[in-house]
């Protein structure tokens, strides 16, 4: 997982936010990750702006951690943006 | 504008949140929002997870206030829930 996310506690939670130079990349970028909510059946919570993008991975509450399944997300979320 | 929106104070905004049956059916709303942002030219503040998104339309700097603009955008956004 690269450096792009914030690991937090209280909660334990994965952030990551992006910014985008044009609202169509933003878009196309918002597309792609619900896609790959669709695919993995993991769906985070996503904010987004005129120009940026805030993903939050909170910890399953089950596990009371995040999982390697939601790692394995924050992953190929990562492999998305650096199309 | 319908009752649908809730007027906060500290900061000032409208706030509308929504749930849905389904992610296809909560997509094509997000893509009908992002399609009525660039029809509109304002970019609110939107928050989505798997069933449910968030709409929250800050005052704007300049006028202090929710302005003519952005509550127009409110109510097309309600138009566009209501299809």
């Amino acid at each position: 997982m690269s450096d792009s996310w914030q690991e937090r506690s209280r909660p334990t939670s994965l952030e990551r936010r992006d910014e985008f130079e044009s609202y169509d990349v933003l878009r196309d970028f918002l597309d792609r990750a619900a896609d790959l909510s669709e695919t993995m059946d993991y769906y985070p919570n996503m904010g987004f702006g005129r120009d940026y993008v805030n993903v939050t991975i909170y910890a399953d509450e089950e596990a009371n951690d995040i999982t390697e399944n939601q790692r394995e997300f924050a992953k190929k979320l990562d492999e998305l943006q650096n199309v």
